[in-house]
């Protein structure tokens, strides 16, 4: 059994219905670690609910002061428009935020007697993130192992995916995808230019699977 | 430099003054995770302020539904009393909590642009506490360095030391062990009772230093 690390995002939606369909979904841990809006928590309470999985809540909110000035949590950074590149991908990085909430999680987990904890880090990912590359995942899962009486393990099925491969394997499971948010903007609809927008849009093109998301434009 | 994990309590206030004293104290991190009183806090607050180290807050008491049942966090457990045995160590496990606690000084010390993060784990607590043995720090340490751009190190001084060393080395550099903080109970005196406080009176004993410690009993 495992706890997933979900952010109501499509990547963590498709991972979270690949393990319920699995039999394999102990639960799900949403984190508020100061976001510019709640449409990702909607989403995930939407899925959870329809998969009958609990959905646990960590408020990071308070910690908000300790990580400095960046686009997803600091009012006074805007978030960058166009596609993704090193200096704009840098801005929405909220320092060591991926080793947080899997702690937090492998805690969640521990509590519940579950050994094993899942994130949704992808191959497309690696380039922007350090924590969602697989000499990351393959330390902390190192450190996971150890940090208690029993291990807990670190499940990362995606590492190796690409997001159009994480879009069909979501067809194939179902996922409606409209009911997973993306934006890094805090409108009623995915803004369809951010750099997040512009790579959702582009896996659904990869993949020739059809995109139902609305976009502002 | 270093940022430092730092409860407040006895091994943690000697490693503050360690690093002070080498000019590497570039700031303490103090967590509230749902502790039965601020006794810890009041210490912490009271060295950083005479050493002239900035002091900031990581408020975690919002997690506490996550972590089950113990006996630091939870009003349903009471503190267990007499000596160490793995039964009563293992109730006062907040689990997790050292990669959680780490995990965020990280990302502060990111904020920082600080390259090393300290904690005071001792050879004491490996029997009790897994998140206190060498082989955690260093799987630790490892995925610390890959979770950002630059590498982010752990330092862990006292890793192989005992809580005596430590009392020891605290001597010579003039801590006021009066201003630091160990009993888990929550009383205006340390209890002198529970685990934690016969760890502290036994480790003057063998260090051959004085106990300026008001104990209740």
């Amino acid at each position: 059994m495992a706890l997933i690390v979900y952010s109501g995002g499509l990547d963590s939606t498709v991972l979270l219905h690949k393990l319920a369909a699995e039999g394999r979904a102990d639960g799900a841990l949403w984190a508020d670690y100061g976001q510019r809006h709640r449409r990702e928590y909607d989403c995930a309470a939407s899925n959870c609910r329809k998969l009958g999985v609990a959905l646990d809540v960590a408020d990071l909110s308070a910690l908000r002061p300790l990580f400095g000035d960046n686009a997803l949590t600091s009012a006074a950074v805007g978030v960058p428009e166009g596609e993704y590149a090193e200096s704009n991908m840098r801005m929405t990085v909220v320092p060591n935020r991926n080793m947080i909430l899997l702690a937090i999680a492998a805690a969640r987990a521990i509590a519940l007697k579950t050994d094993s904890i899942a994130y949704a880090a992808h191959s497309g990912d690696h380039a922007a993130y350090p924590d969602c590359r697989n000499e990351f995942a393959d330390a902390l899962d190192g450190a996971l192992r150890l940090c208690h009486y029993e291990p807990v393990r670190l499940e990362r099925p995606f590492i190796n995916m690409s997001k159009a491969d994480i879009v069909k394997l979501g067809a194939e499971l179902k996922v409606d995808f409209s009911e997973t948010w993306s934006c890094y903007n805090g409108g009623e609809l995915h803004c369809g230019k951010c750099a997040t927008c512009l790579e959702r849009k582009q896996a659904f093109k990869s993949a020739g699977v059809e995109d139902t998301t609305s976009y502002a434009e």
